[in-house]
């Protein structure tokens, strides 16, 4: 484990500029107090023009520049966008959408994961990268690829997916009765014969069987594992000692990252604050309030959210931090004043031992032209640029520990937010949405949280949230049960087997006994058609989703619906939460799960968060007006004061 | 004609349970008052999972398990399911959508009504299935198919269908030139040389021509009603004496039921009375408070309209009735307390001979997983099931006569609701919503209700409601023309000739002298600018379509819209409504018809309806409060009280 | 230059109807007061109903009975709707979709303009006809084809179309390498190395690279020219001395209008005002009050713009004048009583020398049969006849000048359209409603605009306006450069290179010395979070769009954003304007810059316009309420009165 003392880093491609500014761009970099470059990610044409014909030279005098300026280079295998001359050769490598459409060559990530001979050329493009620079000694670390799966590139409705679709079953379930069974083919006459017959599940009349796409989304996750292991496989062998990492995204959840970043020592992730917030109704709308009180610096907690996540994954950069307006979203706000130095605080509280910008300069051609860069396309510094020395040389002057674990684990499954979506019985229910709600009411009770997975050690926490695991593990169901820790779960937790049915004991099946409750039926309401609802005295709403069924021996109900049912279980150390209460009272239950779990509550004002990170408490205003620290936080004041102005952040040294 | 004294029944799929099950269920079927089971509609591969390898055995042995209980079975032809590997030897037997791809394997309906193989293979399997249980005494009826039609199944735009419509066309025009001249092809240089040229009415650059696109709806009726005959002939020659149904439902015309009911004994449906409430948008939004009074009993005059409807095409049973939350509407809600008992009470009220609910037991895997059943998933009663119990032991007590005609007739026909979207001068028409709003506006004031096609019996009726035949067939023409009812008319009726042409004496054509009106130009408005208008002394609005014209001699206006133009045409014992006028004054407009016909009218309460049967007046509230029977009915209370609760039925003996 | 005393004609299809109709139709023509008819647009499959089978003589004799009336009539070719015996000769002229799927026969323009093949069918039917009927004395005009492009037909993603793309670039590049580095492929490694690799830029991952994109549609335009051009030339060569004329449609900017016009001698176009106002929302929904004060008139400004847009094109004819309800809108409602003659009447004071009604004779078949025409499918006048000929006869009883160059120049750029959209800042940016918006402000101050290209002479002109035009070639920096009248310009303006990339000196690039402002940000805003703003007193706000810079020495900076960032920068003769202010603000704004022109302003109430047309001053009241004429105006009243009811003329003979 190194110490994760923030750095910064950039993005740059010299592929894009005079060979002539090359050097001022590196002078200019460690001026402004960047250590890390990163390098490549799409250069492969340049690197390649033609098969075998090769140009290495550019890429080593810019690697040669970087280095003896001082910086160190996170060097990319450039598998993200092949040459359209190796499209050209294998047509058949492109990935086909879900109507059944090859996407053809002309931006990026036009591959498809589980074809055979695209497999081989990026094994074949790694190993002559790592090859050339592998032992490099400015080359520090390495990045695979760039955003498995952007685009929706994780699953590709090819040939050559239903080709290894059918041998991955057939390796899976070893009889075709067998699968039968998982998938309950019983049903609608759809009984396969072999494995042969297996389409991927979509261009069917109406909705194809769940466990069938399950299925197919777990297989679209092994074709991403794969690819990402053989270029790990060859870049440990050729590039020993470096760590490798990929950059993930926000709000993505078309593969399962974790058996990808197995094999990885850097989670990264791609933060840009201010398209996510216009993206995010995409996952159920934000309310209007923080649409326009938080157009310029994102959801409060959506970054927090992503550092956490990703946190879990391995050790922390954000590989792409927003310095300016993006290109990319609905509409593109310029960032609220200090909002580059705020994230990068943010960032940093949360773990983050490098924070990269995106990117270095404003590229003025291509389709990324808008989007902004720490320097202007003419070469000046853009308004990102202050901030990030700003922010670097302050968080120089503190001192960092590594991070330690939060008292609080929130689990979450990527599965989960597959199988919340396959179970369709509301449009209106999204599981991003709903586990945000639930971290959200933590950090408006000021908590600090580590979200793990499923098979995480959970040993250490007093408070372990299980918002909507759709599925339950065996090790999970295990380690709940033997655990100490308070436990807050619900609603859909447990709710179904690996293959996507509804287990035999009813929801919450293996966790049943601990939840104190059997589920019944499902009442999933239209989203503007919430339900009244009471807890403790406290009036609230209750939306989208209810949960009915039988208090089993020993538990206790504790608030109700307009109509008397039950919404929250109390079973021993247990809490299991039947419905989707909206964010005033889902903030009051999570506090009382705090208290009962030993845990410290503040109650923060509007937009004001806070991260804990060893001795410090690091403060944020996301919110277009000035906050103040509440008085329950004592401390000295190492930065700021406590009065936040807009996208200010006040660090406190902790005493409690 | 039988009696109709309400039985219950239930659809059962012994393959989804383990056969030790059996005996259990047939047991507690008979327990809870259910005399009729569904068997077998989606078993094909069950029980021929190899062309021409058979297993009839579990079908044979569930027949008898139930059989020996004192169950009746519907059995059911399995072709809305076939088999992967018969798909795999023809492909080309699969539907295509309007975009021209083919609807795949893996759930359900993927094949072509126009397919000459696939009509072969139903054919086939029809013939095996008679053969084997057309004699048994417990099988007492027939289902064809399963819900034809559903997921926009009906019309295929595949090869097959496009070879067909050639042929059909040939035959039914003998002539190009004929062709040429019922679709107006001198407009856009459309002329066709030969029946050869013609392609599907679809992939245009802008719209096809509609007389093109009305034949080939037309087209694909034939192809439905040909699919369903063939089965019927095999079904009566080898299992004579059972009455054969399809089940058909609701807010569904895409092909034309009549033709198809005609080979049929019994017309039932599927009703799901809350999923179609939440899926009533698409063909105009109900307003917002019924969306929230009726969340969870559905619109209070929709299964009316159904059980009417169909009831015009045969006997009616509900074939599968909504027992607890569905999966496959925008959000699924759970029923109110009672709500089974009354749709059940509702349906007997309109003649229902069966309700049989859909399913016997919740199925914990594949696509309906999450449908609710009579039982729980883990076999214990779920809540319908002791309303449905309730139902059947009141049923019971109660003398139920067969359904007399009511004094009203509402003309409803499928090809006027195909025309009317067709000739699209409004985005906000809904021919369904219009023709539910005079429905419902006749049952606001109390009254009952046949609807019939232009082909029925008109002679018994004193009120004959005629909104938007678009097409006036001369036999309508001549029944109306000779009848002594009052006769109710438009919008739009009588616009289009029936080769989709403006008729040369402008509309309604046929009907002109009736109406007194001649139609020259319609205002066809946006849903949110409806035009003020006045009647009688009553304000309302008028919206989405108004037409102006001339009176002729004799004919006199009534009302008028805020520019002075008629809203309603008297002439001699006609009315004739120029525009589609809203909610209040709509009841007001039609209480009126019904008084000029000599009926009663009653003013019901928000939510409450009355539908007579036999001698009993059948009452249900799907209001959220509790409401009161008006003093202008009077009787003796066979059932319930005077004042209902929500989701309550109350039965008066009727003495009127 | 011919006088432009107002006439009027009609669109005719004698192959629509008996040819016993035809002399009656010709006299009734003639007493309505028609002097020319259009003819055989879409006639094709009638003259040859298959390959080389010619049937002339329905043609010859419908012209002979038209010539014989007295009539003057507009030949067209008929290439677009080319027959079924030719799309099944050559399937492969279809244009296809931007799905890459044909577009069939079944309606209308069917083909693309690349293929060659389809080159050759139009070049030899044009021959045809002209060659029939191009010396004929009543044939006066030509019209090419019809409306190019409608449909979404300008652009077709055809293999011929991808084939002669590649040769255009060849052609336009000459050498890859040029290519390269005019789009930029070094980014994403989207390097080509030869033309023959260059795919249309479509269905690609995400968005295609904007420069791939914008060349596409400078072909496709190249594509329409040429086509255009050789009916032309063979017209040209066959029918000399008739102007040729193409109608074009409003709203519409698929291709680059003036490259085609600059072959042909009338510029007409095709106005539906009622139509348009709801389609209008396709680029940015017009405020709600307009939408329902004017549903039965159009946009106050919407024909006016068209007309002064396609006037700067050639001679202005209305080639189809809408007569009563369409039906293509999403709702077609009828026109207010007088408006056809206020339409007429505004396109005249405009300069058009033709009003053409569309059509003679509502059609009672096919695809348009709701269309209104000017007699009823009966044959009886429709409502529109009378205003027709009112405002003929109105129109004869005064002198009309041709039309003489207002003192308001508005640079309008199709190319600039489509690179506003390709530069994806916002989702919610319409350039059209840009410039419509500011071409509204300066009608309600009263002022007369000319629309004009980028390469027109703009030496007359006092006030020259710049509205987002996006690229700005150096003849038009010449131009505004050497100008010494009012320049009133941005926001956009000058945003990209003709290769569409940022200028190297950022934007304004080459007018930035004239703007004295550098634009560094782009704030891209949600249409429904406008930002507050102030200039001169005036508080008013800011949406979709806002500029951040650095003002040059020399500029000032008047107005501010309530963040405090400049508004309108002043430099010398040039004002800046940084973003898009909403309607009020946009008013007092342009009041100003015609004032410093030296222009007059008048305060124009609510809906009322003027237009100036030689000594008159002709007023239109396109509101729902009666409105005055504004004391600032004086002169005698030629027709009407000061008080103009709902769609209402007056006119004023000008003493200014």
């Amino acid at each position: 484990m190194v110490n994760y003392t923030p750095n910064i880093g950039v993005c740059y491609y010299p592929e894009h500029w005079p060979e002539d500014q090359w050097q001022s761009d590196a002078e200019r970099m460690v001026q402004a107090g960047i250590s890390q470059v990163r390098l490549a990610e799409f250069s492969w044409s340049k690197i390649e023009a033609r098969r075998g014909e090769f140009s290495w030279g550019w890429l080593d005098r810019a690697v040669e520049i970087l280095a003896q300026a001082g910086l160190s280079i996170t060097m990319c295998t450039p598998t993200a966008t092949p040459p359209k001359w190796l499209v050209d050769e294998m047509p058949d490598m492109l990935a086909y959408d879900a109507d059944g459409r090859p996407r053809g060559f002309g931006s990026r990530r036009h591959y498809s994961f589980a074809h055979k001979g695209y497999r081989g050329e990026s094994r074949r493009i790694t190993r002559l990268i790592a090859e050339r620079y592998g032992q490099h000694p400015a080359v520090t670390a390495w990045q695979t690829d760039n955003e498995y799966g952007c685009h929706d590139t994780a699953i590709s409705w090819c040939p050559a997916a239903r080709d290894g679709f059918r041998l991955w079953l057939a390796d899976t379930y070893q009889t075709i009765d067998r699968l039968n069974d998982a998938w309950g083919t019983a049903f609608w006459s759809m009984r396969y014969a072999s494995f042969d017959e297996i389409e991927l599940p979509h261009l069917t009349v109406t909705e194809a069987n769940p466990s069938h796409t399950l299925d197919f989304y777990r297989f679209s996750t092994e074709m991403v594992r794969q690819f990402n292991a053989e270029q790990v496989d060859i870049l440990r062998q050729l590039s020993p000692g470096r760590p490798i990492a990929h950059n993930y995204m926000g709000m993505f959840d078309q593969f399962d990252h974790r058996p990808v970043a197995a094999a990885l020592d850097i989670a990264s992730w791609d933060s840009y604050p201010i398209g996510m917030l216009q993206n995010m109704a995409s996952v159920g709308a934000p309310d209007t309030d923080m649409l326009t009180d938080c157009l310029r610096v994102g959801d409060p907690d959506f970054q927090a959210f992503h550092h956490d996540l990703y946190r879990g994954m391995g050790r922390l950069w954000v590989m792409e931090q927003q310095p300016g307006p993006v290109n990319w979203a609905r509409t593109n706000a310029v960032p609220a004043d200090g909002a580059v130095r705020m994230w990068s605080f943010e960032a940093a509280a949360h773990g983050a031992e490098l924070i990269s910008y995106f990117r270095w300069r404003q590229v003025p051609f291509a389709q990324e032209q808008m989007h902004a860069g720490l320097c202007l396309p003419d070469g000046r510094d853009a308004p990102a640029m202050k901030e990030a020395k700003q922010f670097i040389d302050e968080a120089g002057q503190l001192s960092w520990d590594a991070p330690s674990s939060a008292k609080i684990a929130l689990i979450y499954e990527y599965e989960a937010s597959w199988m919340a979506a396959l179970d369709g019985q509301s449009a209106d229910f999204s599981h991003l949405r709903l586990v945000l709600d639930v971290y959200r009411a933590i950090r408006q009770n000021g908590g600090s949280v580590d979200i793990v997975g499923s098979a995480a050690d959970l040993s250490g926490y007093s408070l372990i949230i299980v918002p909507a695991v759709m599925t339950v593990s065996d090790k999970l169901a295990d380690a709940l049960h033997q655990s100490t820790a308070k436990i807050f779960m619900g609603p859909r937790t447990g709710a179904k087997t690996a293959n996507f049915q509804i287990p035999a004991n009813l929801p919450p099946g293996n966790l049943q006994s601990l939840a104190g409750f059997v589920i019944e039926q499902i009442d999933a309401l239209p989203a503007n058609q919430p339900v009244s609802c009471k807890w403790r005295n406290h009036a609230g709403r209750l939306h989208i989703w209810h949960e009915r069924g039988q208090l089993m021996t020993g538990a206790s109900a504790e608030g109700e619906t307009e109509s008397g049912l039950p919404l929250l279980i109390h079973n021993d150390r247990t809490s299991y939460l039947t419905g989707w209460v909206e964010t005033g009272l889902m903030t009051l239950i999570c506090a009382e799960q705090m208290r009962d779990a030993g845990l410290d509550v503040h109650e923060m004002p509007e937009y004001l968060r806070v991260r804990q990170s060893g001795d410090m408490l690091i403060f944020t205003n996301y919110g277009p007006r000035p906050v103040t620290i509440p008085d329950t936080f004592s401390g000295r004041l190492l930065l700021g004061e406590r009065i936040l102005p807009p996208a200010g952040v006040s660090i406190l040294s902790s005493d409690n």
